[in-house]
């Protein structure tokens, strides 16, 4: 497979009173223009990942509003899966120049979240879940269900649910582009507010602004990153339809079809960044991704196998937790992220892990130093 | 190019009070693959064309509630770019087709409009505009200016307009889907309610709720209707930033390239499904796509040349105007609807024309027999 990240863009995560969606669009545009360096024209389409700009911005029809910004307006379209938009619209994209349609495209991933009340906020996010949110089901209560059940199952501990945000929020104090740079300790993570039980503030991840942006091209370049393979799983909306609530299915899928495609194995990884939307996620996304077998992960993070000198380094940029999350960004992010890593070489290969819903959508992309 | 259409369905549009948007959904899936004859299993992916289900049902990730549909949830995405969202979720659909990652998928466009109050749509709808909206611009407003404009400019006249309507609520008569099964006549579009001079209340396109699907694929088939060519155009979303309001540059872009990768031109086609939203975007469209000479086909509709006889039959279905326009359905429809008349031998080649807010996204796709 032919395609390469050829400029990578990341905007500051976080609550951006000062910015509207449309100023984080151009932020956006300009930034991956730069960091390619190529001419705005040699962008032949554009796809927008974005969960509910109509809902939180009154503003939808976004493909056009990206589009606007060039001056031969690209062919645009808006990709939504919910929080999986960002890698849904990598998918799109990647597809698009597989068909040889396009040779150069941006994938541009934005939220603008704190237009609107937290409560606005809950509410469009929940209208993401299945009949569940008619029995008044929040994400942080799906979530803490599957939290119950892993550590019921899996013996996996509140402590090491800290762990996980924990080592997030280290990440992410090296990440000049993320929300938060505030180092926890376990007590504090496992003593903050309770939301939906088990969980608790500070495993969830935040309400953010934010915008990233990629260019993937398959024409040459002197840019170091390529896409190695990608795998696109889905599974039922709603938890009451598993079979098992200790897996998400969905990234079970996706992850085969990425390392069939790229020929590769987990242990050829050396970094990922998985939907850590709740600590439990990032838990069950170690496991269903097959980076540690079931039931062992939570520990292996807790021994420190998931930062710099473990065995694979979990959420670099800190994650959905700690970085931001940004819904229709945030898979964008993860690429863009990882782009800069590699071409900074400090990593060769690494995978990036997008879920929407609790586990309806999940997209896993595999990237390769050239 | 190798996309066959081998299966279509439209369910009826209208006021549809006793079907839900899963309801909807459901009638799609079934309708396509009953016509199709294939089995569920061999759907490999899902392309969902919805405009704003999030604000109309409260029901975001439609993807997925599709995808669960079938008992080995197939990949799924959703795509949106207001208006011409149907026809762009055809064109990911065919991109992701000639990428080789799929050989059949299906396309299914559903909007399930009536759940709220019409001032509750016509603000959600509004959304899809640029700041424009910010002025109180609704889309009537807009469409009336460009009305205004080619009134002023061309000498086409308020019969004229109305002579578009007639027409297609003539057509529409014979179409069982259709939301409206009545005919008007001149005086009786001309002297209805005013809506945003010049336009009046039966020049403009219906709210409605309906599906409508397609099965594509580059499989073996029976079916004899394949795409020839597609094109997307973009222009700017205000019509403040236009440089002519006569014409509609972004359809004009679609067309340009659908009829060179299908190696066609005008006189090869015998119906076209255009994206009449107003009265005057009929008669846009069938200039800007080259049908008519600019200024000319206002009195060419209204001289019998866009039906049965005539030099290119223009909305077969009655179009929006009187067909009905799910948003989100439209476009998938219009493509259903021409394949479905390919198939039953009454034209050859046929052209599908869809828009996204007032102008700023379009789409063409050629289809003909193969």
């Amino acid at each position: 497979m032919n395609i390469k990240v050829i400029g990578n863009y990341i905007g500051k995560f976080g609550e951006l009173w000062e910015q509207s969606l449309t100023d984080l669009i151009k932020e956006g545009v300009a930034g991956v223009l730069a960091d390619a360096a190529i001419e705005s024209g040699e962008i032949e389409a554009i796809f927008v990942a974005n969960k509910a700009g109509g809902s939180f911005n009154q503003q939808r029809h976004l493909g056009a509003l990206v589009s606007e910004q060039f001056s031969h307006f690209p062919p645009a379209m808006r990709i939504e899966g919910a929080c999986a938009s960002g890698g849904l619209a990598i998918i799109a994209a990647q597809q698009a120049l597989l068909s040889g349609v396009y040779k150069t495209v941006l994938v541009l991933g934005v939220e603008k979240m704190t237009d609107v009340s937290t409560g606005e906020t809950s509410a469009i996010l929940a209208t993401a879940a299945s009949r569940e949110k008619e029995y008044g089901s929040t994400f942080p209560a799906l979530y803490g269900l599957l939290a119950n059940y892993h550590m019921n199952r899996y013996g996996t501990t509140r402590e090491q649910l800290s762990s996980v945000v924990v080592k997030n929020h280290l990440h992410a104090f090296d990440n000049s582009k993320a929300q938060f740079h505030k180092k926890f300790t376990l007590e504090e993570v496992s003593n903050s507010a309770p939301v939906a039980s088990p969980l608790r503030l500070l495993d969830c991840s935040p309400i953010s602004d934010g915008v990233a942006a990629v260019i993937l091209s398959s024409r040459d370049s002197v840019r170091k990153t390529k896409i190695l393979g990608f795998g696109h799983g889905q599974d039922t909306l709603a938890l009451a339809d598993r079979q098992d609530l200790g897996q998400l299915v969905a990234t079970q899928k996706a992850a085969k079809q990425a390392f069939n495609m790229a020929s590769l194995s987990q242990k050829d990884i050396q970094a990922i960044e998985v939907h850590d939307c709740f600590s439990i996620a990032e838990i069950l996304a170690a496991e269903d991704l097959g980076f540690f077998a079931k039931g062992q992960a939570a520990a292996a993070i807790a021994n420190r196998q998931a930062t710099y000198g473990g065995q694979v380094v979990i959420n670099p940029s800190g994650g959905l937790k700690a970085c931001g999350h940004p819904v229709g960004a945030t898979g964008v992010k993860q690429i863009a992220f990882l782009a800069s890593l590699i071409e900074a070489g400090k990593f060769d290969i690494a995978l990036a892990h997008n879920v929407g819903g609790s586990g309806a959508t999940a997209i896993v992309n595999i990237l390769g130093k050239k």
